[in-house]
């Protein structure tokens, strides 16, 4: 299979620091910020400098060596530093609470800590090369599931997503935009509309930035127009990240996914998540147990600093929303295509 | 049945002039501006100045005048002034083609223009006095909408809209919010959660703004949020406005309306679309005959002019989309609720 080259890496641990791209300057500036300590990458979860639930577990994974290196400086002995490290551990993992795969990179860090029978110089070694392990399988994940996601993209098909499940999601190759990756790769008539996603506009930001930059064709539309081009025939498919997919499938992604994929059934349109194994949340066993975070009024009630509403005005601004298992067509992961019934095709996925 | 008094007057002619809200300087700004030419009429209507179909008739029946008076100064022979007026006329009507209300206040100035026997300065009086009727009538028919509506609205409903079908899309009553009015007068537990309506939010511009004037409690979502409280059991109906109804019932209104109609299906909530008979256009069979105005790309790519997402990004900006009448409820006129089978109905309602 032809193979796709992105001109992205959205998060690279270098030395003694992570380096990720700002994607609170899109669309404006491409930038790099340089995050060294470890509350720094707590703000930086927080406040959406990286965002995407794949690339957030790899913030979290990078964040840990530097509380540890942060640790290390406090002359502790092996069993304070463990006991400090894991309790930043848990810190780190409360920065944002609807995405599993925070908790995952922590826990697989947390395992090393607890484990390792290394001194501390050592110790913040292996974290180090378990980060960057995560940061490769990370990139080799998301090509799998291009490329299996690519063989159930029609030819010359137009691929409708929402927010950015993209490259700049993930370390680099992206879930949802990975299968847009490696269906272009092979047929350069594919091309993308992009919902906007208010209210961060991560689609308008994000996803049509790192289409354009990969000179991969994208139209951008408000969130509400989905219903009228998938009405005209204009949308093969639907296929968008998740940030957390319950034991049954129910999958929570970006608030306005749901309504996405309700339009989608309405007109008979494949509606797929595109996710690792990683997003999986076994021990939950429907969407009804995923938390929904709810962020803050401001970003409902302005735009760039501006207010857009009257005063007075009450607002409810849950970050997700939960699309449940009738309504998606398929979950492509690095281990394949899972299809109805979810239950036992995510149980066969992780036992398999 | 009680009586609600809105604060807000959207168009009225007053002497020479209309005036009017000036509605692209929402939600800063609620500010009158006169409107002393033809051309400036058109502009208004072209700009969004004054926006919502009913408003736009009203706008474009003044704007007859404005062009008679200034016809008058031409010392033209009465046949001459009838031919140049009426073709301004036609121009008027081209100012926004989707709202059919336009044509029918205009088709309306040209019946008195066309049938007058009387001199220019009297024609022009009778275009005048047509005008104010019009608008006494807009908000007579506003309020038999809303005690209709009222209705069907349970005790205590939230109440979903999409777009601004209110005083300031009307002469100062509403459509929607002319239910959601008349509903809340007789019980002050209603309330209403407003869509944003993107591109151009007139959602939370507007209706957010002439809700919070009248004191009625709003809250206001994006437009992708819809489906996820509909889920919740915190919407109990949604009504809208509409630009344009078929004969059979399918009915235009702003670019998602027809997202959140189909989300209200598949939530088995009902969905009403609030609108006068001067809306119907029974000439067309259903909503495939209905021309969408597209409009520009830059209302998509930037707000308060700035840009939203990367340059060399596709656009398609529908202004309008269209919901099938499989999907509404109920027709919330000024002669009751209109009910499926909508051809039968709506003939019923033009011919009883």
């Amino acid at each position: 299979m032809a193979e796709f080259t992105s001109k992205i890496r959205t998060i690279e641990w270098v030395d003694t620091y992570s380096k990720m791209v700002d994607q609170t300057k899109f669309p404006e500036h491409f930038e790099y910020v340089k995050i060294t300590t470890g509350e720094g990458m707590f703000n930086a979860i927080k406040t959406m400098i990286v965002r995407g639930a794949p690339a957030i577990g790899i913030a979290g994974a990078h964040g840990i060596v530097l509380f540890a290196q942060e640790l290390e400086k406090q002359n502790l002995t092996k069993e304070e530093f463990v006991k400090k490290l894991l309790e930043k551990s848990d810190y780190m993992a409360s920065a944002r609470p609807t995405a599993v795969n925070l908790m995952w990179a922590v826990e697989k860090q947390k395992e090393i800590i607890k484990n390792s029978k290394s001194d501390i110089k050592t110790l913040i070694e292996e974290l180090k090369t378990n980060g960057k392990k995560m940061e490769e399988d990370d990139i080799s994940i998301n090509k799998k599931i291009g490329d299996y996601g690519a063989q159930v993209v029609p030819k010359g098909a137009t691929i409708l997503t929402h927010c950015n499940a993209g490259a700049l999601a993930t370390v680099g190759y992206g879930t949802a935009l990975g299968v847009v990756r490696s269906a272009f790769a092979k047929d350069p008539d594919i091309q993308v509309f992009a919902d906007e996603t208010r209210p961060r506009q991560q689609g308008a930001r994000i996803t049509t930035l790192e289409l354009t930059m990969d000179s991969i064709p994208v139209t951008l539309i408000t969130d509400g127009m989905c219903s009228y081009f998938m009405k005209k025939g204009m949308i093969d498919m639907v296929v968008t990240g998740a940030d957390r997919i319950a034991a049954n499938g129910d999958s929570a992604n970006k608030i306005g996914t749901y309504t996405v994929a309700i339009a989608a059934k309405y007109h008979n349109i494949p509606f797929y998540i595109a996710a690792p194994l990683s997003t999986i949340d076994t021990s939950i066993k429907s969407g009804d147990e995923i938390v929904i975070e709810e962020r803050s009024h401001e970003e409902v009630t302005h735009i760039n600093g501006k207010p857009i509403c009257a005063k007075g005005v009450n607002i409810i601004n849950p970050g997700f929303d939960v699309t449940p298992n009738e309504l998606i067509t398929g979950i492509i992961t690095e281990k394949g295509i899972l299809r109805p019934d979810y239950v036992k095709s995510i149980a066969r996925a992780f036992n398999g």
